[in-house]
């Protein structure tokens, strides 16, 4: 449940306490067989047991019931955002995997190289998987194409896959695939259904066409096909939406890309989890809200490897003590979604909560895990519902009504 | 919660395992004064005590939060249709329950039997509750009445009532009753508050003025009343909403029917519990989703006799290994509304859940009973959220965004 989309703007105060926001990246889990105990419960997490115990604890259902959440609409709940209505297109995200720095109203487009035969018909959807190196060689070529009154900007992603980017006025997006899911069929053309498409169609179907003269030397890779034709709409941010000024410290680029979708500025960091602490050190006076990303616990949930994902969790506990240091006044810690290595992928399974503040009512909780989470003290709420609680923990949101 | 309606068709997919829906009616009781637990919890109920062991437990709330359901807005709930959105008439909920076969665009209609005086006032409004078998009677004299450009059917149901079937072109529902709920006074006309309620209104005026002449020799029930005039409306069936070819296995005509309006093939069966699994076993391989349905724990229920409904709940135990036997890859548990005996009647208290796959996460209960799915890994959650749940559980919904 919780509001609709947005708070009532009467209730955000630009004043109160600072916010930290620590995620690790598909969380929850699914029991092991023989122990019974989920990924968390197993591994050893001395600073998330500790955050467990003294706060309040609780688990979200990232969308709804049953549903499995990408990345981004998982991000969009969290940040407070109905993921259903602030949907992010395929190929926006594609592009904020990469960093590219997406305007409002920019177009992108995801890219698949392709074989056709002397008929046009595709033979090889991914054209055999060329290597990273020959898409960013073919790339760079099809980065030279130019089209009357729009910029074009092509970049390779990794194999056969790529992102194009339109920028210019008046383009639209969620036109159709080009990739007709089948060999032995030509791709089809992009199409409009309304004459606001039209010119946004026509680019697009001239574009193709270029790229399939410039690829014509290929043995492999002479077309390419789009799909997830997507418009970076506007996004009311972070200051519009929440009076706060906020940023992001992630290493992978889709969660930086995600965070400045929302207005966040971007503190990029690489390397060990202490250079995330260092980063929020760093900037710590010049924020009031920080969202700090995690991802080896998806990712090693991704792979089907228990163990893995245990060690990637217990690498994300040692962030915890940094971050503590500064002395936020409400700390969050939770996932985007559950990961569990069982599935090896995302999944609907509702994911842990950690809360602590000084105004939290703490519950029985005596570590950090899903089981011990099901009676927690915030019960099973929406992801969409944490962002006003992290307000009202901070001393943001003002009393509703009289 | 959940999907205001209905899930985004783009995340169902028609591949998955076999989901068995196992109902019990009225599943939900009130704890016995004397040992504090209720029916289920006193109940001896070995294998759903292993269900909710091995898998996630829970309760559902059948609409909202104090509201008890009907039959109709039950069943509609947990096969994921928005109870509200997908009210089913009265009178089409009293054809399915004496198995007639409703058209899209029938026009259903209880009917009472009533007494009139000379002067047409009504002085008593259930014809002193004649006997089936005159109301079999008259039912067959009234079924011969013709009116123009309609076919009509009229049914016996019980003592003194029936129902009235209208089948053609442009009849509509919705139309007030005609029992005013007093005596002394006379029947009211049906009455079209907009032009397209005309013809509909004229008919069923017809109806009752020829009624009245063929009931003219009747001492008791020498006239009728109509309530709950309703057409069948066209509801998207599990097919084209979910991809799932399903089944109904249950024994009363009301389910049976409730599971047809929602485009499932019926599988009526009869007799003893095992029927049901046998039935489910020879039609195993023809469908992806079995609703096998069971009644009387309800009927007990609404007895107000506790320690019958602790002996139906022993017995609905019975029908589980059968259904173990077919390896379905998701078995949910439930009741569709909760009918304590202490109340003698349907209630809105949440009704227990247990869930059953591979990919449940497993919580603290030991025996399936109210108190213990308290705790459960699924909470506390909205009946139209289960079928999200069960297609999740049996990997028939994709990732929501990217």
């Amino acid at each position: 449940m919780g509001w609709t989309g947005a708070l009532p703007d009467s209730l955000v105060s630009e004043r109160g306490g600072k916010i930290v926001l620590l995620i690790a990246d598909g969380l929850g889990g699914l029991p092991h067989p023989e122990t019974g105990l989920t990924e968390l419960e197993t591994a050893r997490t001395p600073n998330l047991d500790a955050l467990a115990a003294e706060g309040a604890t609780g688990l979200h259902i990232p969308i709804a019931p049953g549903i499995t959440p990408g990345s981004g609409p998982a991000h969009m709940g969290l940040f407070g955002y109905d993921p259903v209505e602030y949907l992010i297109g395929r190929g926006v995200l594609e592009g904020l995997g990469i960093g590219f720095e997406l305007n409002e109203g920019d177009v992108a487009v995801r890219i698949n190289f392709a074989t056709v035969d002397g008929t046009g018909n595709i033979t090889d959807r991914r054209a055999g998987r060329i290597s990273t190196e020959l898409c960013e060689e073919l790339s760079a070529r099809l980065d030279t194409i130019e089209l009357p009154g729009v910029e074009l900007f092509f970049r390779p992603v990794k194999e056969h896959r790529a992102v194009l980017v339109l920028r210019g006025d008046g383009l639209v997006g969620d036109l159709n695939d080009t990739d007709p899911q089948a060999t032995g069929v030509p791709p089809r053309a992009v199409s409009a259904t309304r004459p606001e498409e039209e010119r946004t169609a026509e680019l697009l179907n001239a574009f193709i066409a270029k790229a399939r003269e410039m690829l014509a030397d290929q043995p492999k890779a002479n077309a390419i096909t789009m799909r997830g034709i997507a418009a970076r709409t506007k996004i009311p941010g972070f200051v519009e939406r929440y009076g706060l000024r906020a940023a992001v410290i992630a290493g992978y680029p889709m969660y930086r890309g995600v965070g400045g979708l929302v207005g966040m500025d971007v503190l990029p960091v690489a390397g060990p989890p202490e250079a995330k602490t260092l980063m929020l050190a760093e900037h710590w006076e010049e924020y009031d809200f920080f969202f700090v990303h995690y991802k080896y616990t998806d990712s090693r949930g991704e792979d089907g490897d228990f163990d893995a994902k245990v060690q990637a969790t217990e690498e994300f506990d040692t962030i915890v003590p940094g971050v503590r240091t500064m002395r936020p006044d409400v700390l969050l810690v939770t996932g985007d979604h559950s990961t569990p290595s069982a599935l090896a992928s995302h999944s609907w399974h509702p994911v842990p909560i950690a809360l602590v503040s000084p105004s939290t009512r703490r519950d029985g909780s005596t570590s950090f895990g899903e089981t011990q989470c099901l009676g927690g003290a915030l019960g099973l709420l929406r992801a969409v519902d944490l962002m006003p609680l992290m307000l009202a923990h901070a001393g943001r949101l003002a009393k509703f009504g009289a």
